[in-house]
């Protein structure tokens, strides 16, 4: 870790998430390096820009802005060139491409990816879906979702069910353990909606030793016993395949990577198309 | 709503999530372009970045890529100039830039955002926490949060939460009704931590009548009832003003909105650093 902190400034008309996740991805190649990333966001009067750029000039910033604001998006170009600022304006060429395409100019209203819209609605719905039926709760709940997640402990059902709600998808998902009963509204739902999670049994032991440890418990409990795991594994994959689902083994996977997977797999790449 | 279709390609080695948030970002700039967003994710062959880019060359698309591998970057920025398509390539000049800064190599692994370290941990153990002290489920959450929310019915609560959690923040709420008790844990916890969420009196009766409507009931209830509502919102900003909390209105603000004004005020920012 070198001691030298670097400047990422995200200037932003609305909550700068975009900007941000691209400043993320660019600071995780560089795991030693210390990067520090400044947002200013609701920027919406000229002042706040120049403020902001100024600011970004002071510690010599890397900037990353999206404004939608014609002149805005001008006027932070030009200050950038002029200080020799490095800058990059991720929105607008993208913008502008779609205006020249289609003849039909951008509303201009800053954060409409974050509008008040039926769409915004359906996605606070299906995040609340997503805690109400979460960890089989309520079984009626596998009828209405667009997807429903299987899988023994461990296997990443919770921060998956919410990932995918937040593409508008109604997740509901259900613990397996060998004697536990399962649900017949299981066997209502179309295998093409279900998905199996599984997971390598070493990982499973390791992963619960850790959680009964952050318990203040016995690591060594039935819990984590490999045997046991891998009568919950055996269990789990008789299921699947009697189900006829997707299988998706997380060991090595990230939860982007698993919900990128089951999107294509499942044919629910078409939610993210737009009009 | 014209009948044209235009295509927007992300290509990404990992699972494309930065290029899709900038392609809803534009795309939310023209509600009646019929825009098609195609993701082609993991791209980590060079004849899948082939095939993509021919793909995208053939619907005439607006190409996003963010790909780590300099040889893939190249050769994709190459072939669309070649072919005289639209590319943005987004990823490469912030880690190129990071790099001429620092001096040091990027890691140069696909998908290093979703590598599985502690902070990926922390936060599937922040989305689990936010699940498990959702809506005033168990007080004690109170005291291991980082963020305490309050609110009536229908301020957002969860999907705030939910949201936050994403940003590796552990946050309980706790739903206000007149009748109910306050947990005594709640004046445990140091005020800083906490945000009291309000909203518009005769919004929360629109969308309270929506929601029973949705749930087949008579829309007027003392739910909906604005006498009902009122009372609700004076208990909560009476207690709000009590605690010393931050206090905010919802009315017009989206999640992200709202989001990260409790980022700013709270000083929680730094969350978004690195290294």
């Amino acid at each position: 870790m070198t001691d030298k902190c670097y400047y990422i400034y995200i200037i932003s008309d609305s909550a700068g998430e975009t900007a941000s996740k691209l400043a993320q991805a660019a600071m995780s190649q560089y795991a030693t390096v210390n990067v520090a990333l400044v947002r200013k966001t609701f920027v919406s009067e000229k002042k706040d820009l120049v403020e902001a750029l100024e600011r970004a000039k002071a510690c010599n910033a890397i900037i990353i802005h999206t404004i939608i604001s014609p002149e805005f998006v001008q006027f932070a170009n030009q200050y950038c060139q002029e200080n020799d600022l490095f800058c990059m304006d991720i929105l607008s060429p993208v913008v502008n491409e779609l205006a020249k395409r289609s003849g039909i100019d951008p509303t201009r209203l800053p954060g409409a990816m974050h509008s008040l819209n039926q769409e915004y609605f359906n996605r606070i719905a299906a995040m609340e879906f997503a805690v109400k039926y979460d960890d089989g709760k309520d079984p009626k709940g596998f009828l209405e979702a667009d997807i429903v997640l299987l899988g023994v402990s461990r296997t990443s059902k919770t921060p998956l069910s919410l990932f995918l709600a937040n593409k508008n998808l109604k997740v509901a998902n259900l613990p397996l353990i060998p004697q536990a009963h399962i649900p017949k509204e299981l066997w209502e739902v179309n295998p093409k909606k279900i998905v199996g999670l599984t997971n390598n049994p070493e990982i499973l032991n390791k992963i619960r030793q850790e959680r009964m440890k952050a318990y203040g418990l016995n690591p060594n409990t039935a819990y984590s016993d490999i045997n046991k795991i891998n009568e919950e594994l055996a269990f789990a994959n008789k299921l699947y395949e009697k189900l006829g689902c997707l299988v998706i083994n997380v060991a090595d996977l990230s939860i982007e990577e698993t919900a990128s997977i089951i999107l294509q797999e499942l044919n629910l790449e078409e939610y993210t198309y737009h009009g």
